[in-house]
């Protein structure tokens, strides 16, 4: 079992289809099949070894999946570099992963002085990008024609596919060491449940292709044979565009991407109707954006998965039923067909329903473990459950609530204020676009609820108008009894609101 | 990643739902979690330890369902054995696989004293039938009532999880050994077609439970959280009612079982409207039954499947789309999502499409070897592809064929004769139940076209009106020059009709 699987059966069963599609260039399998034999050999004629690690640094493009199939194809290991880093952190995910070859795009050619004057073993640089390359790297396209291409060197599937560095917010990122049975299980466990990515599938790739939460899609999508739909990064009006002029049948977003889409002033202008799921992560969405998603998305149904990138990502799935119960919208969902969940005490024990512990997974996506860190994978993995550091309970059904979330709840004047209550109410209003809702230190309340808004384009609207429209819904004391204003709110790299960046800036 | 997973998956989503429905007895999850855990600490005071092989020999019930999930549970191995098989095959197979507990139902418990004899180091019978227990056997029943439950033994999915022995034709049967991830990736794999095992699945296992054929489908559908309808043994009555009164949703049948069905004065008696996809394998089915059966299940889609125990099983579907295609009916399919299939030569390079060769399989399904048997294991998983020894070709579009069909053909008189063409042609006549059609050794004609016929209950029929009824539909030397009137046709243990068996009574 390797990534290249989903290669070799579309090349022996639909080798004309098309494979990929970015911008006006479009590929059919056998051409992309050709390529990445190509690319393969480049790699090795590189010297690129059997378990050698290969970078990439680059917004997404058709170039990104034929690199997520040309490094296992040269029997290497892949190393997907996270985008929206700074070059520090770029150049430790290198010179940790001791990744000698790196390929960049347009975008990211600018950075590779910076990086090798950081990281000196960088050997060599592919540019990957469509402008002229750079004096010190090498063309992608030149690499391409003029070299032979080479069998695919499968590795078995228990064999490292790659490195996927997290997003660590407490010091340097750890690299998680996957391998291609644990990215195949969590992608046919989230397909089993005939939510999304079925056979046929044309996923749109908006997501940045970097993260699991997308390349899980991607995996999922090449096994079965699909199309990639794919634009070098989420822009509503780019997203609209091809859904419409490719009859997108699946995407991944996050909810802040999905609020700008529903959002945007050409929503109506374009023919959403091919659209039969949307997968979504992160965060949970506040209903009256879902509502809002839902009947400009009509044919599709909603799933939202709760997961890690040491879960090759997919723990949970909260799927397109559950959108249509009351009060599920605030759970990660249920255990996914190839996850094992439990909630557990310390002592490792399961805790009864409805009480809040860590939760833990089990199953053959769990990760093989942290590269170079035996101490932190075996802090991770204990008693062969994966501990995800995540607080939350199990209710009577097994839907999975996280408790990081409930820990949003502020305590104001002696009253319990749940956050999530105050965005909705303050979602639905007509003029917000996006909210957070903090509690924020004061002297008289011991907490203060504060709002943070960012307001739909060409709307506008007063603290006092949001005040107003709190209070006519829900208790007075839950309304915010301070409002900002802001461009946008801070959102990590995997697009979930960092509330903790927005405490920081009111502590 | 364990058979259990879907145990506790369900108890912990659903456990309220029904789980096993045989004849009257309808077991909730919770129940059959309670029953499984008692169950597995009976093995466990009866000496199993983990890795030890626990077998049972009986027909289809909810017993089996629950032997299936507390041997692992225990941490002990499966081995179902096969029903058909003799006593000194079922004696062999116990003996090479050191099964020390054997569970029989009423239908095998006979047979117990000849085991006895045959394998003295059978230690522990559990009786697991209705009836009365035998003197030298435990009572299931009084085994899980006089028993605590114990904590599941997890295993990882690398591990060996049972021995399935498979129906050799000459010598005796081998263990061939399956992990968790073998049987759990070709259950994911063909659910991710979404041709079938789909959540929410009411599967009937009217086909034996100890095949995998069988058991792939109970895997899934225990994965997916599902409904198993189980009734003892294939019989069309007990088919027809079951899927009638329990609204079955998913059915696995070999083709004789279809033309059973279809054949039954009952049919049109019957509401099987639940019936939404059928699962077929073993031999391709002619279109005539399948046309007849796709009339009486008008919301089934028909998948064949083509695999072995080796491969967990699956290695193609033929899927419903495909169905509707001329000339795919003799084609085993396409490669299933989980499954690389190739067509090499001698030498172990691919061989042209179109052109005979050896069909190999690779992928996390392939076993992990066969139990005691390093030489047969080494010869059967060369450069990490599992040999089937089935010859076949691939078509340009990746449709596998299996020349074992086409070495059907018949040479008489210098023309070829396509078995499968005249037997379909014989199948559509309305007095014909099932046929088989084989080449007999004749001194004039080199070979001379035979057909076996079974009759339509009910129907009479002549040869020479068979052969008027073939001549006008094909070229006369096809048709058979000599017809045998028959009860039955052999079958193998798969339900695959034994052309060799006829072959050697005509010889």
């Amino acid at each position: 079992m390797s990534l290249t699987l989903g290669l070799h059966r579309a090349l022996q069963q639909t080798p004309d289809a098309v494979m990929t599609v970015y911008g006006r260039r479009t590929r059919t399998v056998r051409e992309v099949a050709a390529r990445v034999a190509r690319l393969a050999g480049a790699l090795r004629d590189l010297g690129v070894g059997a378990g050698d690690r290969v970078a990439m640094l680059s917004l997404n493009s058709d170039r990104y999946h034929e690199y997520l199939l040309a490094v296992p194809w040269a029997g290497a290991v892949l190393n997907p570099v996270n985008i929206r880093w700074s070059i520090r952190e770029i150049a430790h995910s290198l010179a940790d992963s001791d990744s000698r070859v790196v390929l960049v795009d347009d975008a990211f050619a600018p950075l590779v002085p910076g990086l090798r004057e950081r990281y000196p073993q960088l050997r060599t640089v592919i540019h990957c990008g469509d402008a002229a390359t750079p004096a010190d790297a090498l063309s992608y396209e030149d690499l391409l024609d003029s070299t032979d291409p080479v069998e695919d060197a499968r590795r078995s599937g228990g064999e490292l596919a790659g490195l996927f560095y997290t997003g660590g917010t407490t010091g340097f990122p750890k690299g998680v060491m996957l391998s291609h049975t644990n990215l195949v299980t969590s992608a046919l466990g989230a397909a089993g449940t005939g939510f999304m990515y079925r056979p046929g599938a044309r996923l749109l790739h908006a997501a940045p292709m970097f993260h699991l939460a997308d390349l899980s899609g991607w995996i999922a999508v090449t096994l079965l044979g699909g199309t990639h739909i794919i634009v070098p990064a989420f822009d509503p009006v780019a997203v609209l565009s091809a859904i419409e002029r490719h009859r997108v049948t699946e995407v991944l977003l996050v909810p802040v991407m999905i609020q700008a889409l529903i959002d945007h002033p050409d929503l109506d202008r374009h023919d959403l109707s091919s659209v039969r799921a949307v997968l979504y992560g992160a965060s949970p969405i506040a209903r009256p954006a879902l509502e809002r998603a839902m009947a400009a998305l009509p044919n599709a149904g909603f799933t939202q998965a709760y997961g890690m990138t040491e879960l090759a990502p997919i723990a949970t799935l909260l799927g397109p039923d559950d959108h249509r119960l009351p009060g599920l919208l605030s759970s990660a969902g249920r255990a996914a067909p190839h996850a094992e969940v439990r909630v557990v005490g310390p002592d490792g024990d399961p805790v009864p329903t409805g009480t809040v512990g860590e939760v833990v997974v089990r199953g053959d996506a769990v990760m093989l473990g942290y590269w170079n860190q035996p101490a932190e994978t075996r802090a991770a993995l204990r008693h062969g459950w994966m501990h995800t550091g995540d607080g939350g309970y199990l209710d009577e059904n097994g839907y999975l609530f996280i408790a990081d979330r409930i820990k949003d709840m502020i305590v104001s004047g002696g009253e319990n204020v749940y956050s999530v209550e105050v965005e909705n109410v303050i979602a639905a209003h007509p003029a917000v676009a996006a909210c957070a809702v903090i509690g924020v230190p004061d002297e008289t309340w011991g907490e203060r609820v504060h709002a943070v808004i960012v307001r739909r384009q060409g709307a506008d609207v007063t603290a006092d108008e949001i005040r107003a429209h709190t209070k006519a819904l829900i208790a007075g004391y839950k309304a915010p009894r301070t409002v900002d204003f802001a461009e946008s709110l801070p959102v990590s790299g995997a697009g979930k609101v960092l509330k903790r960046e927005l405490r920081k800036r009111y502590a």
